[in-house]
């Protein structure tokens, strides 16, 4: 009983995300059909790539994902397989799998080239259900890879939120999302800080320009309307406020600039410039 | 291990959902439960029929569907079930129904009548979860359909768009659905036009009133912000365009006319006139 | 073939949802999983109690329910199992189990302690998928309720909407849900009432000072437009008005006070006037 997640920014009203698993379930009746998230904004690449390299690993061994954001349907770019250790995806090549490229450890890359495999006549308006849907059903039905076309070694991959560690203890990144609860989720994770955030305010969280001085271990720690820097549940570092949308009070977007540096108390300011 | 689909205007907030998939689930459990849409705008028959119509021949043969867009709920219409060859039906009697009734070959229409199947007490604002769900997961189980109620001859169909062809390749129809993507769904579909359009611009789109002179074959031969047509991927003609929504651009609604027709360029009008 | 479902505030666009479906999958992979709603407004607890009681019991016996509605994550806040004759809850102790434990015979609740079914590491703002999504895992696939801790006899409820019966036939209760249809539904149950509303009007309905003066059994009755009261299918009385909002009409919100009362017709009241 295969598992397969899906991914789209199809939304929820139209009849696109059955369409899909109906031609998966057409093939593979057996399959349990996850869905991962179908509200990544219109054509966002990055949005889907950072909210499955937040969910996928969370899925049995043997998982296969479809990611199906897409804006070049029908051009040229190619509709690929990425084979990793223990989960497998199905994707169009531009970009999304970007952070399953640098976290996984990729077996094989296959351009699906054999149309036998596709629904006719195909829409070329809609391979998500007329390429991707019958080519993943297939998959979890043991076809094996090779059987979908050549394998790849060229395909793109797309800067998520590059971090950079600048001065001893202080690092720069972006705003990579915003959630449902407005939390600011930026692309600096907890193993690029040189020791964990705490309490003590030793270190500061600077958005857009605007300091956070509070970081806690979770939500409840705080006061009503407080904004407070905490790791959330995906590693990342998110800037959040208790019972309303940091986005707002913040009033900062996806792209934003994120900064941690060090604090020091005014002992330690004197001391670090008479040992300097 | 049937497939039912299910389609209603209930939305994803309240319990509605889960409590018909709960009701079917407890009379038969290896069902595979498939969302169509629960977002149709509430009380809309003719969204929910397109919706209907462009997703269900996805799903594998012997799958079941259930559309509950029933602003009747209570009243005298009549709950129906329709069988045609491949696909199972059950519905209030309508209208929703009306592109099953004209795209498939009816084997039987069955009005439900037996209460025995219903679940008790029947609340009268909510057949979904009391009288619609006990049916189709009986139907599932391998009930007989007769076992439901006498068969019906008598139904409701409703015009969803009409097309007229008038001047030799000449089109006229409605704009039926605008989707997520703002994309503008027609009652044309591929096989009303007389041949295929295409990028010459032969002939010309008008919706409401405003010329659409492109037509390509998928979005990304767009340019960004040009409105353009397209044979969608459930085979009706739409107005899109890249990355922005073609119902705004256009303001457009469902309703609006759409008419599709030739432009003869200077040296064929000539030639026609001379000729006539 | 165990049926779990699943009740958040986590919306539908985040990561969130699916993580918690991949953990419980990964553990169970024949569970049958549900949604019941993602779309509870953020921390809501009561709106989650009260979709949650409307739905669970249309669901087969021996099915799980996880409610993962906890703005308190991470704080001392008790994760429980609750064990019902025919249904199994697991929650953060904080009230969203309160109508559970008014209406359903409790065999035995469990505060979970046992780090060993817990997914590594813990974050502490995300216990959905690290500690209740493998607790309810095991629960279905039949490890033993006292493997999880140990008994717990202290537990949160907290009132949803109190119904006060005052005057003989005079009951006073709030407005606890408004749905997508703009259904005004109040803590009031049909076994509240000393007998049936009917269409006469002897009796009123008020809700914040507004009186309404048609009940119906069932929408189609009324005229668009025209707001009345009806039993709704979760057995609670609401207000509604056909094809619009009911709480826009009323311009009422959650928390608005209800009373229903008797209005004596004039020869009535001359009656009861004499014979008092």
């Amino acid at each position: 009983m295969p598992c397969i997640t899906f991914l789209s920014d199809f939304g929820r009203r139209d009849y696109y995300v059955a369409a899909v698993k109906g031609v998966i379930l057409d093939t593979c009746p057996a399959a349990t059909l996850v869905d991962i998230s179908h509200e990544v904004e219109p054509h966002n690449v990055r949005e889907a790539a950072f909210t499955l390299a937040a969910a996928y690993s969370c899925f049995p061994k043997r998982s296969l994902h479809l990611v199906v954001v897409d804006p070049g349907v029908g051009s040229s770019r190619k509709p690929i397989v990425v084979a990793a250790q223990q989960h497998t995806f199905v994707a169009p090549d531009n970009g999304v799998l970007s952070l399953i490229f640098e976290r996984e450890n990729i077996s094989e890359v296959v351009e699906i080239r054999n149309e036998s495999f596709f629904r006719k006549p195909v829409s070329p308006t809609f391979h998500g259900r007329d390429l991707f849907a019958p080519v993943i059903a297939h998959l979890a039905c043991g076809v094996p890879l090779a059987e979908f076309g050549p394998v790849s070694t060229d395909f793109v991959t797309i800067d998520l939120g590059s971090v950079r560690c600048e001065a001893p203890d202080t690092v720069r990144g972006t705003v990579i999302h915003i959630d449902r609860f407005g939390n600011v989720i930026t692309s600096i994770r907890s193993t690029h800080l040189s020791a964990p955030l705490d309490v003590t305010g030793s270190r500061q969280v600077e958005i857009d320009g605007k300091k956070i001085d509070k970081h806690y271990d979770y939500y409840a720690q705080a006061k009503p309307g407080e904004i407070f820097s905490v790791i959330g549940s995906s590693g990342h570092l998110e800037a959040a406020a208790l019972s309303c949308s940091a986005a707002e009070l913040l009033s900062v977007r996806v792209g934003a600039e994120v900064r941690v540096r060090s604090v020091l108390s005014e002992s330690q300011a004197t001391r670090s410039r008479t040992s300097s």
